[in-house]
């Protein structure tokens, strides 16, 4: 038997929240009901609550439709996840292109309005014609909380490297299940589409008799947001400091291209390295090109336990078109190794 | 003592290579001459002889001044290190583009023809204003090998992991030095930007005492040639074998945005990996986008001695508009996998 039930958005408990022309993002379906509202009906302003992979993407495409977009969230922090130095960088790109964003409002309720909604948050009002709720999606392990398959973070079913459950005639695969982290070796859940791909195929091959062993992940994403690329790998300073390392971080800002190259933009990168142990911890990049799959070095530095030292040894590709000669990750390396 | 003398063009020794209009292109001052003589003289049609980096980038900018461009090489394999079907998306490009190719025509000698030249190669005659003869380097070793020094591969003088030749006292730096192959750990010569940069650190490290141990290279390499990009890292097939490894290699063909964006284009990736060990040994790629970035990941890889199998169990970046789910780099894994 295979658990592959996959994610739901975590719905926001408050009232209003069924109110028409209140929606979420998860399925093909939700996409289609979204578009067929913005079709049918006048929609001039919106409010996203959430700032998030997939609430950020949503004000990019809302914009891009002509709306007035205001986002809302109940921390104080934009995205945390980044270096503040980093996240600003994204925030002003938001801002740029007309997003307002609120943070520190926590939703409390959204009301029907005449033909309009009004979304109430502590410290703040908005009215519009359209909510779009994205505050993170939640795994559906019900089924296995109830047949008494032992869960593992934030409620995900957790699974071996054979991604066997606790019963071991039992699997779980995809955004449902949980997953080993390859810079902590603990459990973690992270529910991007790879992994969830990779596990699959791994439940599929572990069926039939294939030997399976799942390295783990490194929870490696990256987003687009208006014409800025944002990516990360590993853990982030916060993250490593739970998991026992003693972490020091540092960025730089770098260009896209050689100075001898007309359109180079700006590209920030930052390092998250052990200081008991020298080992790179985690890599954060925001910039306008070359973000999305530069970030791919540092996780594969990852996955082989590298130490600063050594990434920053590592023989990264230069031409002129397409960075300076000290590559950006190596230049960070660079400058966290003074740390360290 | 450090000698750091770079490296010079390899001179064709053939007659008339002596003759006005007929360039060379390594130092800044190389290219001020060639931007003189394009200017003051009315040059409609250039002749390159070489195929290689610098005469494939040389070949498109003569194109954008709006010249006729050919170009000629001895050997009969356009780009011989990257695989054939790669290659052939390339050898495409430049005739798309409206560049000539011969290969197999070797340069016998140059006539000045009234105001014009003509370039007599085997089975070829070209008239042209202009010949850019970009055949290759060599390393300016001879003041080392005067002095007794030990020359490592292609006559570069041989320098151990600390910058040092032959005789501890003198060190030598840049692209007149060797460096040590992460893949092989044998001594390899590969005149590029970061490595001879990297060393010139390492050398002034070494000299202030500083412990200096440098990993080597992977020989990472990339260039753009009008609309692509063509990358390479690590060890090709031919050159796997001539180290003693057991190499088979597979190419793919993938794209570089998910199915569900517009904008994709093709992106090809070759991976080489060792029968015997499961070792990733080389990487191989060619794309519109997406390229230049995405060989550091098997670049990292092969710094870390990965197999082809932890390779493809990396945890790299997906999102629609920068590739599909499965990164090109892994589905070669996946299929270079069935063939180890």
């Amino acid at each position: 038997m295979l658990i592959a039930t996959g994610a739901a958005p975590v719905k926001a408990e408050v009232p209003g929240i069924d109110l028409p022309g209140v929606m979420v993002l998860k399925t093909l379906e939700d996409g289609r009901r979204i578009k067929q509202f913005l079709a049918e009906s006048r929609v001039r302003q919106a409010v996203i609550v959430g700032m998030g992979y997939v609430a950020l993407e949503m004000a990019e495409s809302l914009r891009q439709l002509g709306l007035d977009v205001s986002m809302v969230k109940p921390k104080p922090r934009f995205l945390p996840w980044l270096e503040e130095t980093l996240a600003d960088v994204v925030y002003r790109e938001l801002e740029e292109n007309g997003v307002q964003l609120h943070t520190g409002c926590a939703l409390e309720r959204i009301e029907a309005d005449a033909n309009r909604l009004k979304v109430i948050c502590s410290g703040l009002e908005s009215d519009c014609d359209m909510v779009l709720v994205a505050v993170g999606v939640t795994p559906n392990s019900r089924i296995a909380a109830q047949a008494g398959l032992d869960l593992g973070p934030a409620g995900a079913i957790a699974v071996n490297r054979q991604t066997q459950t606790s019963d071991a005639d039992i699997y779980a695969a995809g955004d449902c299940a949980d997953a080993h982290h390859v810079v902590t070796g603990r459990k973690t859940w992270v529910p991007l589409a790879l992994r969830a791909n990779r596990a699959g195929w791994a439940a599929a091959d572990a069926v039939c008799g294939r030997p399976v062993e799942l390295q783990g992940v490194a929870g490696t994403a990256v987003f687009r947001v208006f014409t800025l690329q944002v990516a990360r790998t590993g853990l982030t300073l916060a993250e490593a400091g739970e998991a026992g390392f003693e972490p020091v971080e540092n960025w730089i800002e770098s260009r896209s291209r050689a100075h001898t190259q007309t359109g180079a933009a700006g590209i920030w990168v930052n390092l998250i390295g052990d200081k008991k142990s020298g080992r790179l911890l985690g890599a954060q990049m925001v910039g306008k090109e070359g973000v999305a799959h530069r970030i791919n070095a540092p996780a594969v530095a990852l996955h082989a336990k590298m130490t600063v030292e050594q990434f920053y040894q590592t023989d990264l590709a230069y031409a002129p078109p397409f960075g300076p000669t000290w590559d950006p990750c190596l230049v960070a390396a660079s400058q966290l190794l003074k740390k360290l």
